[in-house]
Order: structure tokens, then sequence, then C-alpha cells
């Protein structure tokens, strides 16, 4: 596998096999995402995800609960499936070219990962009548609404006339199973098309969201090199479109299909933006395209410079973890990351607190204006995050929902939904975390200082004080093998850092004269911070004195060990297979929880703590959650288990990949890609940014010659370079900086260079 | 109002009164029920609650999740409103006849719990001509399937020409709100007709269940004195008859409406049973079916004799609530007490612990047979409760679902449902109870040992060691105000009781030679039964050092307290406004917990704990479930605050009558009605059964002159009197018994006295 470039030849053909690659090379830009079916379609019997969606677009669906009680959510948003502009079906002398026919030999797919594109080739071989046939696909980085399909024809050895019927189609529902007799199509039904029109060439299709008011234009344009005869065919809800040419002996024929994408949440007139859009779009040469996605690519390469030398596998696999993320991320201040990017519809399109703990330092450390987005999101949604806390019963401070696409908690099930209050805590550490980075005041005044206090203030209203210290009573941490407890160690942690920092912000804010609009926006008082102050440092952080480490809450250590070893493989995972209230009852973790605390606020531990809670927690985890193998390798890496941390590292970067949890068909786990960064990064990098500064150590898995990765600090740009033989930091632009590297200081000047030797920390 | 009559007079007309009225006045047997609907209907616009019910009679209902997680249930079963037999329309001269007409006056309703009817009267006034109108309603205590209607006009001063539209209808649905859009009426639709037919000059409706395969045949007769003329209206889902008849001034016409149900899970032919039925039943005298009620009446009240003298209003809510008993309580072993009895919709006819902790001590102590019949039912379900216990992961034991008709749990939403693990053992307590009270070895050797032994394995699996003691993690307690917690003190209190007995029973049998068939339906061990004793011994009853209480759970009391004064009106109950979690967070109860555990189990605390619990706990309970005050009285008079007990009992006994909770439309609280009950027996009468015998601790509130009950006790039966001076045991029937009263052993041979003065409990 080169760097970066991801390819498969002649893979089997099985259905699985194909809804795989569906996720796998589907192209997005954080704006549209289009998963990687084929043009031509599957023959009868064969399961598709086939869909294209809009970061942010959505519908709202009704969720009735079991049984009503007071502020259970009822309804929901999801992620729609828009107009179908993939279908493009060939034929050759009146014979349909298929992939799938048994004709078709030669088969490769590949994601080029510096073009930022999808490449599908096979060789069409009818009684020796040889037709080379590529696809190539794109969802330019550039020109977010656009989407396009360029289909090769080429002869190798004859002659053939070709047609080309290329369907718009607006009459789309998101994917339901028809063997499934739970789940009704008509459910599954989130736009109508409102108008099916073509002119000037161009197909518009308009559809509109059936309960959540919303409207997508999608332009369609389809053009054939060397075309003969066109014919259209406007439907009610779709258009086609057949087009012949004639392909001679050594030629090639190529087709163009543009399909551009406006929605009524970015554009005022969504039929004339699109319009507007793809008229601009042709004006330019397809090659410029290309090229501006190429230059694109580029830049986002050389910006996080992530490599890992002398296990190239692992290389390539993180490279397509990073290159998920900025196809994930939104790229407006109106969508974030949903838990499956735009690759499927787990999770229906929803944002959770993935972004924040998982993916948003890797923007922060590469794309400011991603980040800054991010948090902005945060912010355009923060007064939904002040109902949802009045619906669950606090009268004040802001409770971001756990799920959610504009803002409403979309959980159906709040033990482990709603509950999960430390998704607030998240956000406010992230806002914290931007700043650290940063030291970006104005983004604090604009938006981060009120996420900070309107959280805080949630963490006042939930918690309570109990014999001297503040506690935090009925809550789900991240583990949800154990839901609704009390002083959960993890978010009691980011409870505390986010009362810190909502008085702290403040501070900063008011020392440079920049307070004003805060006080305005929120009222805070000196009172207020100064409670903020004092119960962030009387915070109650549970500790078992005869273990040694952090009870994950305060019942945790009583409960009976699940034993993990005796869990089957038919068992796996167990949330599919016990009923949720026997898991709780036992010591056993889906996922990291107060080890993921230990990596995101290592000082509240010492370092023994530490080594001793991630033993005992070791024990007991399932890694069902995906959002687990990567925090073990950091907390790995940080307390010296080095083949661990290397293992960990190598189940979260190729979890997708490998399917290792055999639901990549539907969708990547963005979450985990973000963790593969960070397992880098902070893990085997050792990477910090604290009050106190920048700082690093080091250290390299036995198998590697070195690693590297670039960074942004303050006004700075670095690379880190490992290898056997020195850490060496080298300043790419911007001021010189302190940095604390195996805890010494030094100042980045221009190139810092540390011997490695003796450096690794025995494993 | 007499002591055995309930009955109003010239009540408002409005909606909210006619439907409260319809709960109150409703005619049940066990069997049937029958809501107290106007025979004429109502006005346009009135709502009505127009329902006749068969116990244990059931739909199956799709109950979809909000969000699919394991073992969630998605189906439940529902109590069915079967085919209207209650429509009678009456005119005078063409001129029809209604209550709510504004020519009506003297209106009068009365139950008559002597007769075992209802009586509605009313004077027609139409331009002086005055016509008395009186209705008589049964469903006969013994001829189950009977409901009858005796519709009475008499004429004070006029003739006049009558005629009666009688209508038998089939086509009937579930109660729905036609201005809740949230609710199809379609959704409520849960028999369909399969057959109408008229002959022999009666009317036959068969109808069938949609999902749960269940057949009901109706049979309804219609009979006019004097009848000159008759019609019969066939159609294809009802009969009508239309009967004229002539009356002459002074004089009274007399209609009768009989109407037998015949279920499928009673009757292997439904058609046949209910022509054979409604043949034997007319070919008697209406007079003998009056005759009969009444003599079954009378045995009813001679059995259980409760009295109280010098509160006429309070002996007489007393009465109405025993009525109720006797009205709701199944008959035979395929059903069951609901929630609500038989007078309505609200909790769909299911069967909650209610039974055997609230109103199964009533029949234990006065009706063998349906006590008996109580626990038959709970051992007909026994496998389907070890299915339940599959389906929430234990490997072995019994899960009583917390709601149900026929076994299958219908609880939608498990923290307050499933997750309430205490029915249970609350099953197994009723199952020694009822030993305790019968010494029926052959009980427990038919069903009762292997509910105990079944139920104890439930607890072996949920529990486990701790540091030396046996624990109960995530379980939630009666308290539904707090919810999956850990050693729920009630929870853990009934548990240990039944582990102890359900050793404890098995060396009985052993005794007796009778532990064969146990030990071949079980496979129970020696081993297994020592295991039981075990844990029962090691069980951990959570107590805190610091306030001398036991907490309700382990961590209750680091919560912060809710400080009731502070809820205002529109906030009560806080369980329609306030999220589940948010409750969840505070030292809060909407009823009993510990406090219920120290009336079942007071041997477990001494009484200086449960003085300070009970004080403690009654500062923070809202006493939001109608099962919580009859429990706070027998406890305040357990511990001598006389004036609270009497304050708790009357909020107890008044709760119906008085409409007190708000939501009586919807049905009776029968748990509450036991309650009432138990709390003059065990509460003032301060009656106990356990291993060491009966006992007896009278006390008299102030307000009273005395007050009596009648018991069995083992082949005995007693009356017990109260008064100012003494207290009197009387044997009434069978050998001479023990009994310790006020902790001092006596034998009773005839009649026992012993002084009540200065006996009183302190204030």
């Amino acid at each position: 596998m080169s760097a970066y470039q991801y390819q498969i030849k002649n893979f089997p053909l099985d259905n699985d096999a194909l809804l795989l690659q569906e996720t796998l090379f589907h192209n997005a830009n954080g704006y549209i995402g289009v998963r990687g079916n084929l043009e031509e379609g599957y023959p009868e019997g064969y399961r598709s995800i086939r869909g294209q969606y809009i970061n942010g677009f959505y519908n709202n669906v009704d969720m009735p609960q079991a049984e009503k009680l007071y502020g259970l959510i009822e309804e929901k948003q999801t992620m729609v499936n828009v107009a179908d502009t993939q279908s493009v079906r060939v034929y050759a002398n009146g014979q349909e070219i298929s992939m799938l026919d048994s004709r078709a030999g030669e088969r490769a797919r590949i994601l080029d990962m510096e073009s930022g594109v999808t490449e599908r080739s096979f060789l069409y071989n009818d009684s020796d009548q040889k037709l080379r046939i590529s696809i190539t696909r794109m969802t330019s980085m550039e020109i977010l609404p656009l989407f396009l399909i360029r289909y090769e024809v080429a002869s190798e050895n004859c002659s053939a006339s070709l047609r080309f019927e290329s369907l718009a189609k607006g009459d789309v529902m998101n994917f339901f199973d028809p063997s499934d007799p739970r789940v009704a199509g008509e459910a599954c039904r989130h736009i109508v098309v409102k108008s099916a029109e073509h002119r000037d060439g161009i197909t518009f299709i308009t559809s509109e969201t059936t309960k959540s008011g919303l409207q997508v234009t999608t332009a369609v344009k389809n053009v054939l090199s060397g075309e003969s005869f066109r014919e259209t065919i406007p439907e009610e809800t779709q258009v086609t479109e057949k087009i012949t040419a004639d392909l001679a002996p050594g030629e090639t024929v190529t087709f163009y299909k543009y399909a551009v994408f406006c929605d009524s949440r970015r554009y005022e007139n969504t039929l004339e933006s699109a319009e507007k859009i793809m008229k601009e779009v042709c004006a330019l040469s397809p090659e410029v395209l290309y090229e501006q996605q190429k230059r694109y690519m580029k830049n986002f390469w050389e910006s996080c410079a992530v490599d890992v030398q002398g296990d190239e596998d692992l290389n390539a696999a993180l490279h397509y973890n990073l290159y998920q993320l900025i196809q994930s991320a939104g790229k407006d201040p109106r969508s974030n990351i949903a838990a499956k990017g735009l690759s499927g519809e787990g999770y229906e399109g929803h944002y959770f607190w993935d972004t924040e703990m998982y993916m948003q330092p890797f923007f922060t450390l590469t794309s400011r204006e991603v980040a800054g987005n991010l948090i902005r999101y945060r912010y355009t949604i923060l007064d939904q995050a002040k109902e949802n806390a009045r619906l669950l019963g606090h009268k004040k401070g802001a409770a971001y929902p756990w799920r959610t696409i504009m803002g409403k908690e979309c959980s159906g099930f709040f033990p482990a939904g709603s509950a999960q209050y430390h998704i607030s805590g998240d956000i406010a550490y992230s806002v914290a975390a931007y700043y650290l980075a940063t030291k970006d005041l104005a983004m604090l005044e604009e938006c981060g200082e009120e996420i900070l206090i309107e959280t805080a203030r949630l963490w006042m209203d939930i918690g309570n004080y109990y014999e001297g210290k503040f506690r935090i009573n009925t809550v789900t941490g991240p583990d949800e093998y154990t839901c609704l407890v009390n002083n959960n160690y993890y978010t009691n942690s980011v409870a505390k850092y986010n009362l810190y920092w909502a008085e702290k912000a403040y501070r900063l804010l008011e020392n440079a004269g920049l307070q004003q609009r805060v006080i305005e926006k929120t009222g805070v008082t000196e009172e207020e911070l100064q409670e903020f102050a004092r119960a962030s440092a009387d915070m109650y952080l549970p500790y078992d004195e005869k273990l040694g480490i952090n009870p994950q809450d305060d019942s945790f250590l009583q409960k009976a060990v699940w034993d993990i070893s005796t869990i089957t493989e038919e068992e796996k995972p167990i949330l599919l297979h016990y009923h949720p209230m026997y898991i709780y009852r036992y010591q056993i973790c889906k996922q990291a929880d107060t080890v993921l605390a230990y990596f995101v606020l290592e000082d509240y531990q010492d370092e023994e703590t530490m080594r001793r809670s991630f033993e005992y927690y070791e024990k007991v985890t399932t890694h069902d959650s995906s959002l687990s193998s990567c925090i073990f390798s950091i907390m790995a890496s940080r307390l010296g288990f080095e083949d661990k941390a290397l293992a960990y590292f190598g189940e979260s970067a190729k979890m997708d990949l490998f399917n290792t949890h055999k639901n990549t068909k539907d969708g990547i786990h963005t979450a985990n890609m973000g963790g593969t960064y960070m397992a880098v990064v902070y893990g085997f990098g050792g990477l910090r940014i604290k009050e106190s500064g920048l700082s690093l150590a080091p250290h390299l898995p036995k198998t590697w010659e070195g690693y590297r990765f670039r960074i942004l600090y303050e006004d700075s740009r670095m690379e880190i370079q490992v290898d056997r033989k020195q850490c060496r930091v080298k300043l790419m632009e911007g001021t010189e900086k302190k940095i604390r590297i195996y805890g010494e200081e030094y100042v980045l000047k221009d190139i810092l260079t540390v011997e490695f030797e003796n450096r690794e920390i025995p494993a």
C-alpha cells in the first residue's frame, strides 16, 4: 500500500464486501457525502445502502417512547438521503456493462488521497472485445456543493457503439431493509420532490423534507465527449438522459456527470444557487477542478505531515484515517462532524462528544478554521442547550444534547443519552484546549467564555455539597456499560476543569479588558465566579484506598467482576446479547472512562495511581466502543507500557479498513480516526499543551524507524521528527517558543535536537 | 352516609363529575366490570370512558422502544373493552329521557353495598307529567358472567307511551381522546366482531381480539313488562331491539336487560356457554338473582366485619374500599387484581406487586379461596417469570414481571419497571404470609415452595458478596423517585426473607415427607438450600451510623434534599413536571419504601432505628403514589404517632371517594383500598402473624369509640373488638389459639378480654 493510496484489487463481489466498500470508498468534503455505490446498480437480491448526504441537512422524525414520562424525547432529527445522482448505466453495442458481470475482470478500487478522488476500474471482455472502464469520483474540497463523476470507456481492441443512461433521481428514501418487517419503508421517506425540471441542458430537482421544512436543489449536467445523440426523459420526480457516442479501437470516450447540491440551510434560493454554481463549474475544465482538489490535498497533508516510518501498512492506515477526518468535518458553523461522517446512515448523522474529545484536537493542531467552526457550531446551539437544561429540570445553565444535528436532544434512551452530562464538560474542555493552543482571546470573547459559564452553571445545579465535597449524582460517564451512577470519576474531572476554566477564562478576558460582552450576555457575577472556583477546588474525585485506584464511580468496585475471558464470540459485543441492566450490575466497561480522564486531565492524579488504575481497568474493559483502543494506546504510552501502546494503536488505526467492529458498512468511525491521530501525537509523541506551555515526551515503538508530525501552536507551526537517535523539532513558521522536552525546558528558535538514546520508556 | 351505602344526590352534571362517577359507581365481580356510564348516553361534547371489561381478557399491543436495546420490551398486553351492553334509550311519548336533560331533577346515585347493586334515579318532569326513573345495575357475584340492568319507569301522575331501545354493540374500542392527536383511535381497536346474530329472543355477539387470539361471546336478552310491540334490528356488528309498552298513571313499567359474557380463556365454546348460561339465568326470576347477591354480600361483610365506631364517614369510606376489593379480585387462577380493578382503563388492567403487598392480606385474613387463587395465578405464570429472568440475563431463577396480565413483562420503561426486582420478593413474601396464616402445607407443596425456590435463585444470581456481605446492585425499590440503585433497603429485606423462606419452607415440607414434588420440579439441592440460608444471613442492610437510620439505598443520603415545602401546587405530582433523572438526583420519595420494609419485616431493625427513619423519610416523602399513606399510617401506629396514624388513615380511606389523586376517573386505586384495611387491622389493631404466632397490640384513635374486625387464623375465625375500655377477642369458630396481646401471651378459648386503659401509645 502506498502511503497515500488505499487500493484493493480483484476483491470478492459478495454483498458484504460491496457494502463495506460503499463506506470505505465514499467521497465527502464536509458538506456533501456520497457512498461508494456502483453507478450501474446491483443485480436482484443485492443489498446496497445507496446514499448521498448533506452535513446538517435533516428531517424530524417521531420517536414515541414506550412509556410516557415527563421530559423524555419523542422527536429526533435524522440525516436525510438526498437526490441520487450516482446512477449511470452504460451499454456497449446494446450490452449493459457492469462490474458485477462475469465478463468483468481486473477489478480495482483506489482511494487516491493525494488527488482527493476515488477510482474504480475493470476490464470488460465480451467475446474478446475488450473495454477498459475507469470511473473517477470526487466531492470537491474547493467547491463544496460539487460531486463529479468521470466515466471513461477505453477500447483496447474494438470499436463499439456506446450508450450512457444517466439518471437524476429525486424519489429516494433513507436506507431500510425490506426483509425487516419492523421498519416500514414509508418511515424512511424523508424528502418529497417538489419539482423536477430540465432546461439549458441542466436537470434541477428540488425536494423538501417532510417535517423539518428544509429544501434542497440538486442540479445535474451530463457531458459526453463525441456525443452523437441525446434524449432527455423528464418524469415527475426524475430526469434521465440517454446519450450515445461511437468508440473507435484504441480510443477513449469520457463521460462527465456534474452534480451540485444547494440546501436551504446555506443558500437562500436553492434553485438559483444551484444553477449559478453549476454554470460556474461547467465554465471550468474538469482538469482545473482536479487540480484544485490536488492542491487542497497537498496543503492538507503538508499541514499535518503525519508519517510513521518503518511500518508502511500502519502509515497508510493512519493516512486513511486523517483523510476521512478532513472528508467528514463540517466546513461551516452550521454543521459539525457526525459519528459516521458523511459515509453512512449509522447514528443518523448525529453529532456526539466524539467531536470535542476525539477529533477537534486534530483540527486545533492543524486547521484552525475547521476547529474554530466546530466551537462556533456549539455556540449556535447554546440556546437550545439551555432549553435542554430546563427540560432536564435545571433552573440554570446549558446541557448540551447527547446526540443532535441542529441542537435538540435526539437521544431516545436517557440513561445512555441525556444522562451523559459529561458532554457539556467535554465541550468546555475543548474551548479551553483551543485557547491553550491558540491563545485566541477573541474566540473566548466571541463565544468560548459564554459556553464555559453556561456549562459551569449546569454543574452548579446538578451537583451538591456533601461532607465538604462537591458531588455529582445520577449521571452516566463515557462508559455506557454503567449508567446513572454517582460521582463518575471522568464526569467529575471534566466538571472540575469546566468550573475552573469558567473562572479562569473570565480573568483572562478581564485582564485584557474584554469581559464586557460576556457580562452582558450571561449576567455572570463575581460571586458566581467564585462559586465556580470553589466548587472546582472542592470537587470530589473518588479514590479507593485499598486498591490505590480511582473507582469509575462510587459503587463500581462493590459490583461483581465480569470475567471478560468467559465471554464467547457469539456474545460479543455484550450490549447486543444482554439486557442493559444486567450489564450495569457488573464491573465491565465498554470503553475507556477513568483512563480517558487520565489522558485529558493527567494532573489530577499521581502517576502511580494512574498506572494501577490503568492495569485495573484494562482487565475489565471490552473495548466494545470504537472510542476505547486509542485512549488505552495513549495512556499506555504515557505510563510506559510500550507494547500495549503499539497494540492498541494498531487496533485503532485499522478499525475500519479491517472492519474489526463488523459495522463499517454503516459508516466509518470518525472518533476513532481522530483517536488514531491522538495516539501518535499525544501518545507516542507525548505532546501536551497546558497552561504551563507545550511539552513533548516522545518515545518510539521498537518496530518503527521513526515518525513525524507538524502542529500549530500559538502563532507558530513546527515539525516534530522522532527517530532512533533523536527528537528533532523544527520551527517552520512563526516566532520562537519555549518547549519542554522530557521535562527539560528548551527554546525553539530554528531547529532543536534532543538525543533520543536511553529515552525509551521501559515496556 | 349509611355504613353500607355510598350515595350522592343532586350532584353536578359537569363532565368531570360524571367521569368520576363512572368509576365510583362501576359494577364488578372479579370477572366482569362495567363502568357507571349512563344508559342513555351523553350529549355532544361530553367525554365518557364507556367500558365493560373482563379480568385477564387482553390484547397484545406493539410498544416500540424509542431506542432499541437488547431485552427491552416491545409488546404489551392490554385489557380490552368488550361489547357494550349498557345502552338503553327510553322515550316517553316520543321524547327521549335523559338524566342530563333540564327536565330531570331529584337526581341520586347509590351504591348499596349490602345488596351488591348500584342505583341511579331521577324525576323526569315534562310539562308537569312526572315520571320516576330508577335504574339498578348488578354484576352477579354468584353467576360471574352476568351483568343485569333493571330500568324502571314509574308514573306519578300521567299515562305515557314508552319505547325502550336496547342496543348490544360489538363495534367498540378502548378509550382514546379524539382531541389528543398523539393517539389514533385505530390503535385502540382491540377486538373485531366475528358475528352478531339474534335467535330465540337472544342477541349473540362474538368478537375476537386482533392480536392475542382470544374470543368473547356476549349474549343479551331484553325483557319488558307489559310489552306491546317489539322490533329487532340486526346489523353487522350490533343488534337493536325496540320495545314498546303503555304506562298507566301510578303504575310502573320494568325493563330488564340481561348480558352474559363468556370468554375463551374460561369457556371452551364461548357461544354455546353464553347461550346456556343466559337460558339458565332467564329461567330464574330476577328476585332470585338479587337475593343471591344479597346473600353473597351478607357473607362477605360477616367474614370481615370491619367497623369503625364513632366516625361514620370513615366507616362508610372503609366499607366502600372493602367492597371494591371484592369487586376487583379475580375469582379464578387465570386472573388477579388489576391496579384499577375492573373500574377503568388506567394501567391497562395490569397486575402489579400491589396484589401481594396491599390486597392479598385482606383475602388471606377473610377469604382463603380468593387468596389461594392469587397465589395460584402467580404459579401459572412461573414459567414466564423464568423466561423473563433469562431475558434479563440471569442464568437461573424466576423474575416476575413488573406489570402483566398473562405473565409477560409489559413494562416499557425498565428503570421503573423490570428493575423493580422486589416484586419477586413480594410474591415470595405473600407465599410465606399465606402459609403463616393458614399453615397450609399442601399449598406450599403444590406451588408455594417452587415459587420460593425460583425467586430465591434469582436473588442468588442478582446479588454478589462484597466485603463479606451479600449485596444487590442496580435495582429499583418501591420508591420510583429513585431508580437503579444499589442495596435498596426494602429490596434487600424482602430478598433476605425470600432466601430464608425458600430454605425454611423446604424444611417444613421435608419434616412432613412432602419434599419430593419440589425436588422433581426444581432440582433443588441441599447445597443450594444452604447457600440460600447463608446469603439470607449475610444480606447487607444499609445502616447510617451518623443518623442512626437505614438509608433507602447506598447513596440516598449523599444526595441533596428536595425541600418538599417548596413544591408548588402546579408542580404536583412532580413526576408530571420533572424529568425522572432530575428527581432521581434528590432525596425525595414518591412513597413508603424503607418505611414499608419496617412494616412487613419489623424484626430486621430495632424500634429506635425505625422511629428515627420514619421521621426522616416522612420529611422527604411526597406520597405521590397511592400506595404510601396507608403504610405511613400503619407505621405511625406501630411507633406510637397516633395523630399521624389517623391522619394518614384518613388520606388513605378517602382517596377515591374524594378523588384526592385527581385521577379516579381512570379507575379506583385498589392497592390503597387494601392498604386502608391493613391500616385498621395491622395499624390500629397491631395484628402480626409470624413464625412465633399471632399477636395484637391495639390502640384506639381518640376520636373513635371503637372498631372491630374478624379474621381467619389457621383453622379458626375470630373477632377483635376494641373500645375505650378493652380489647375483646372472640373465637367464632375453630380450635383454641395462643395469642400475644401487648406482648403477653394468652390462650383464646371463647372470649378473651384485655383491659385497654393506659394502653394508648403516646402521640
